[in-house]
């Protein structure tokens, strides 16, 4: 791979980017320092009431758990990115993004963040869409475990260890915006930033040249 | 209880229907065959925008599975409705209503039916709602057995016996939508109807009130 190290980006602590990518491109989230989530929503480009959607996704892959080889879903059923490597194996797709009401219910002690919510609505404000249209997002790397017979649920450190990556290859045309996440339940207290980059269509095959 | 026998509502099999709740309603809804799920969606009635939110209640719950005193909440992180009485203990809040892509890739041998996802929306459409605007409903009876090591799921008949319940009392102004399950999997395949009733406020206790 002939990747340029200045190509990396990184979202800093308890904030977030927005990024487009074109049907083909590979998308790489890296964890620099390890035990780090990132939250991601996606929207079809060319008709925003198309998004990313986690129950359609789970329903079509059986499982609660998505990984290498599974591909993520929009709420109509069309692919919109698929795993093609992930180092961790372990992400949650249950979950909605914090936000700052859940920050005042679940750390009353803290003054309030906005959260992953907040950060991706600003990102994706100039697109015309507000925290009101930001679903339930591939929590990348969060590490959730659910109890099967109860259904209790807990949030763990992120099994991610430093400069694990998770690569997604996109189906279609997509807005995108991810976060380094701002709650320290899911991130074991220790807020660091997020890298990403971007292989664009010309290098990455592309789908329809049978790659 | 002073309920009349006419005031019970029927949704006929593999279909949907509308209804208005006022904060303080008590909202039944009966599997009278057993075995049967009714997919459910809230919308704030003031602002539309507001949604039920799987992804917000199961954080705040810390369960997947979610019964009697559980809350379901907004996108907003508003209370929407309050389980007040559970017959049955299982439900599902995971997966997206069945759509006709679905039945399409789930039962290719069928004619495809727009399912529970396309009942909702032809149900909400006079409130100016589309498809697009049907989140992640809570699935009333739905049993999805998951397993908690490899996340995978499987899709059960409901523990729902004829004649069981479930009571929601209504924390908000809401705008509501119910159906009959559609989908051959969800209730061992027998289509069978949906009963309801509401309780009004006038009769039922108000939050305000106390009760």
């Amino acid at each position: 791979m002939s990747r340029q190290t200045e190509d990396i980006q990184r979202i800093a602590p308890r904030s977030g980017a927005h990024l487009r990518l074109q049907r083909g491109d590979i998308l790489t989230v890296i964890d620099p320092d390890g035990q780090q989530v990132s939250d991601m929503i996606a929207y079809n480009r060319d008709d925003l009431a198309e998004y990313l959607s986690s129950g359609r996704s789970i329903d079509y892959a059986s499982r609660m758990f998505l990984g290498k080889g599974d591909t993520l879903y929009s709420n109509r059923s069309n692919p919109m990115l698929t795993i093609i490597h992930d180092d961790v194996g372990r992400h949650d797709f249950t979950l909605t993004p914090c936000s700052i009401e859940m920050f005042r219910k679940l750390y009353p002690d803290e003054p309030p963040h906005r959260g992953c919510e907040g950060n991706l609505a600003a990102a994706i404000e100039h697109l015309g869409l507000s925290r009101d249209d930001v679903p339930i997002a591939f929590n990348i790397f969060m590490h959730v475990a659910v109890d099967g017979q109860t259904g209790e649920i807990a949030v763990r450190p992120p099994l991610s260890k430093a400069g694990d990556c998770i690569k997604f290859r996109a189906d279609m045309d997509l807005e995108v915006a991810l976060t380094a996440c701002s709650a320290g339940q899911s991130n074991n207290f220790q807020y660091k930033p997020i890298d990403y980059f971007i292989e664009r269509g010309e290098t990455a095959p592309r789908q329809d040249e049978g790659g």
